[in-house]
């Protein structure tokens, strides 16, 4: 197996990708990992990090990088040179089975639908995120498609079930619709025509409208929404889970007296905050297309990066976009 | 100053209702309050509170209540008679100045427009709900329109910025536009067109669009959305905020250690807690209306109708609704 590795996109490129893609060439010595970028600043990176390149680890040579400020479509024309491109193209040209990218996810959305392109009979690809919570919930979209029809809602509960049953093995994921009100009539008409096709839809386990205060019980294990209220939601969830943290950090450091009534408590905050820490759920696979491919978070560490390259085998090993394509076509 | 409110509407009527009234009766002795309801079951209510009615209260009987389950047309309907529809025509033939009612808010906002009817010019009435932050936030529209137009969003912006103006003594209101990005581009052809309207509207102090991750800062006073994001919005920071801080309740139980060094950081925690409480703001003002209504939440309590009271006194003291209507006509 083969999988591309953008190691131009992100916050902490190149050096927190490739020091996550020598964890992952030891972790997973039978899979092949081509690292897109500069391969100076790539031996660079070696260097600092006191290692040697391990054999199943391959450079494509490129200066070109996407940019966080790119327009999406940056990478179809002045960019179609960048690391991005590059390894969209591989993955097109069946040299690699999966792509990893940290960089600007606008433009990752829109280059891979035109290059890897969607799955036969796909409406739309959509980002789907984990909602870090105590039993993740598989939110799409996330962010790409801000108006959709009740069509695209209902293809993608179809997308996400297949992915959540086969990525976290389980048997008849939940499917919720993200609403103003529990109650069928409730939200914009689109919502309200989605809530009838779902109904329907015999490939899924429906189980109606999520009121937004709702997400943290867990109430389903698939979220489907546009990716205008889906953006607002997962940025909504971490805005105010960093907001509590640095409250609490706040009132813990008050005086002596609060520094001394955290110890006991510490190992307890330490694992609730882990409860919110998507990391280990590997990046946001951005489903529809014919091929993986994986929007790793733009502030990426290598730990990010060796999860986004296990989630990618798995993904490339459990058959969801031929079980995808069975139920479309 | 009459105000006239609903005995019969929220999940603690009539009790909470009638005990809100009696203090709010004793702390403004010059207002006249009409608890619109069941005579008999408001009489027990004093009798439980072993008080006497006071001088400055009239009851006005009715047998009918609006459900929470009624649909939003029904006080135009089969409930004509019941105390919401009452409470509104006293409104609406000066009898009241106010009114307030924790009911059913689709069947309040629908019968507000209805009957009080909107101020001229004014396209959609918005409810318009404080996000309690350490700086308060007005939202609208929380629920009531979940479809909008640019149009529609930008009249919010001038209502909002003098609801906050006049309410909250803040001279210049920063208007922000809730969206999934800040660039002008961003968000749906409806949200990016508002964002021109807005950028253009020399009314407002407008400071662009807002995301999400940003509401805990505080970065506007008066947030801009459709009813639809608005309602996952509100109702995301309410779940949140309650998950929250049942999950650390767990942790401080946890075991005896625990407890103990829950002990000197329990005033800190209230003290934080108290950021989210949204009831010393009264209720949501439903923006746009000729005449002050204003819906208290469905679980208020005697303080919150005793604070709603004292903010419809203020409302009407205001000359908001003037305002608007001078800017718009």
């Amino acid at each position: 197996m083969r999988i591309a590795i953008d190691a131009m996109g992100g916050d902490n490129a190149p050096f927190e990708i490739v020091k996550g893609v020598d964890i992952a060439s030891k972790e997973y010595p039978n899979v092949q990992i081509i690292l897109v970028g500069n391969k100076d600043k790539i031996e660079d990176c070696y260097k600092q990090l006191d290692a040697c390149m391990a054999e199943n680890i391959a450079v494509v040579h490129t200066d070109v990088a996407v940019t966080m400020e790119d327009d999406p479509m940056v990478v179809m024309k002045e960019k179609n040179k960048s690391s991005m491109a590059i390894g969209l193209k591989l993955l097109c040209d069946n040299e690699a089975e999966a792509f990893i990218s940290a960089g600007n996810t606008g433009a990752l959305h829109t280059a891979s639908t035109l290059i890897v392109r969607k799955i036969h009979g796909v409406r739309r690809s959509a980002i789907a995120t984990v909602l870090p919570l105590k039993t993740p919930i598989l939110m799409l979209d996330s962010g790409a498609n801000p108006v959709v029809t009740a069509d695209i809602l209902n293809q993608w509960a179809i997308i996400g079930s297949s992915y959540v049953n086969l990525m976290f093995n389980v048997e008849k994921p939940r499917v919720g619709l993200l609403n103003n009100g529990t109650e069928e009539h409730k939200g914009t008409p689109v919502v309200a025509e989605a809530y009838q096709l779902l109904k329907a839809n015999e490939n899924i386990n429906f189980v109606g409208n999520i009121e937004s205060k709702e997400i943290p019980n867990c109430p389903c294990d698939v979220l489907i929404t546009d990716g205008f209220t889906g953006n607002i939601t997962l940025k909504l969830i971490e805005g105010f889970g960093s907001f509590m943290f640095s409250s609490l950090k706040e009132i813990f450091t008050t005086s002596f007296i609060t520094k001394m009534a955290f110890l006991p408590l510490k190992k307890h905050l330490k694992k609730f905050k882990k409860t919110f820490d998507a990391s280990e759920y590997g990046g946001a696979p951005l489903l529809g297309l014919k091929k993986p491919v994986i929007k790793a978070h733009g502030s990426s560490k290598a730990n990010d990066i060796k999860s986004a390259v296990r989630q990618a085998i798995q993904y490339c090993e459990s058959n969801i976009i031929d079980k995808i394509s069975n139920i479309l076509n």
